[in-house]
């Protein structure tokens, strides 16, 4: 039994390559990085990695993170420049006792040290993006921010969690988003499941989701009625307190490999394999209070593909 | 019914003043602020502000976080050097939707163009412990890791938590604790209470341990029983994975103004104060599964003070 999850519909090659190693019976911290760099590298995902979106300055900084739900160990990179593969360098921090988690020059340093591979992440479609962005008025600030985060459950039944992303456009340079926030945007431990987040980082972490949607699941809940929970009682929670919730959207993978999706906005699209399924791209919906899930329609992943620019 | 709580002896002071705010029906943010400030101005006080413990490249870059219970508002900053109160800047960024959370130079140009007081946050002495840390063996290294969190409860209910920190003696630079991220350093919901944890942080983050705390809060339980529940499962569950858990303890204040503490260590201290109790310093002890906390002897206090070159 295996499974492989992953958020958004750009996922879908990399979930084809991880569900590949997990298929052969490999290490799901491995399916898990070749579904992440597969995103990382492919310019035509404007949120995560190469050709990401640049900050207020201009510059690419990316956030990753990694978490092992067997061992309990984690490792994070935050606002880091000009390597092809934070997550790679966020996986290789989890070797740590200490000083897993490294920010700015602080990681850039570290991956420098290790041998990660250096690479200019802006491409020249990302630059004109910024560019158009100054010229423009501020209307698509802080709208794209489609983080990959990936669950991989492996036949040993140890289960893994990472994120990527170039976080919120145009933010402010050094702005950190949940992504590379233990228990924010993702979260593992082979003794329930795992969990990952992308939406507006800074209310995904005001309710700790992918911690809270795996604790569900060690409650007994379902992955789908986990995810469901987390993100409503956090949007309600938020709507008590005074504010409009951003967008909220969660995936979840349970130890025994069934997975769930929610989200407060609708066309959440991910991806997710198993030894029962191929790698398909599903869409989530709600009905009543309750979110289901269906596979995209061809049209909408051509359409989905084709506004990204992926033949 | 007011309360004010904060992890180690070196907050007394901080907590008297703070005390002094919500005694007078003041805000629970301000009696905040002035706890931190207190401890961060202190340079007796080794692992908070000025004169912080340095990181292995002799810099004192700093963390600090704070949570408005009652708005659902977060602020944090990571790895900033160079200013006097790394937690007024956190504090003042949970005044945005966006952009909450900044490291490095990031945090230290918001606070530049937001007139945050800059300051050399070295002293002689904390050079001094640098530089001798070079010509000893790394034993030192990683040992200090007393983060200054605190607690605010006011008159009209909102509850409010905050941390600061230099961080791991000799980390790594630019890495990132507990302290600066939501639900690990601190957490705080106005519906149920709030919770600080200090130790060492990587482990910390793995349990989202103030989350988890003040859930287990609005699950009903007392501050008592949530602090010693949330510590002992997450170095239980630590343990279970193999690994060998480090310093972790909490201090949490639930909307009622009740008080608990726990920790897996030995001699933690701890401040707080109510209308019904003066601030007062406590030690932490377990008996059996439970945590109880008695009021720290004179002598006790002395000792400590003198530790710190505090008279």
């Amino acid at each position: 039994m295996w499974t492989i999850a992953a958020t958004w519909c750009m996922a879908l090659e990399g979930a084809r390559k991880g569900a590949e190693i997990l298929k052969e019976g490999g290490n799901g911290a491995d399916a898990l990085e070749a579904l992440i760099t597969d995103v990382e590298n492919d310019p035509c995902f404007t949120s995560v990695g190469y050709g990401g979106l640049p900050d207020a300055e201009g510059h690419l900084r990316l956030d990753a993170g990694y978490m092992d739900g067997t061992k309990m160990v984690t490792g994070s990179v935050m606002a880091a420049e000009g390597f092809a593969s934070p997550f790679r360098i966020a996986r290789s921090l989890s070797a740590y006792k200490t000083n897993t988690v490294l920010c700015a020059e602080g990681a850039e340093k570290y991956a420098r040290e290790h041998g990660f591979e250096e690479k200019e992440m802006r491409t020249e479609s990302s630059q004109q993006r910024w560019k158009d962005s100054l010229e423009q008025d501020t209307q698509s600030a802080y709208r794209g921010h489609d983080t990959v985060g990936a669950i991989a459950l492996d036949e040993e039944g140890n289960i893994y969690a990472g994120t990527s992303t170039s976080g919120l456009f145009l933010k402010r340079p050094f702005r950190v988003g949940d992504s590379p926030l233990i228990g924010s945007g993702f979260y593992a431990d082979s003794e329930a499941g795992a969990a990952v987040a992308t939406g507006l980082g800074e209310d995904l972490m005001k309710g700790c989701i992918s911690y809270e949607t795996v604790r569900l699941m060690k409650e007994g809940l379902s992955p789908q009625e986990a995810c469901d929970r987390a993100v409503s009682e956090l949007a309600v929670r938020l709507i008590r307190a005074g504010s409009e919730p951003g967008d909220l959207s969660v995936v979840a993978v349970s130890k025994d490999g069934h997975t769930g999706a929610s989200s407060n906005i609708s066309e959440f699209s991910f991806v997710f394999a198993d030894c029962d399924h191929e790698p398909e791209v599903y869409l989530v919906r709600k009905e009543g209070h309750c979110s289901i899930y269906e596979k995209a329609p061809e049209e909408w992943i051509r359409d989905y593909m084709m506004r990204h620019n992926k033949r």
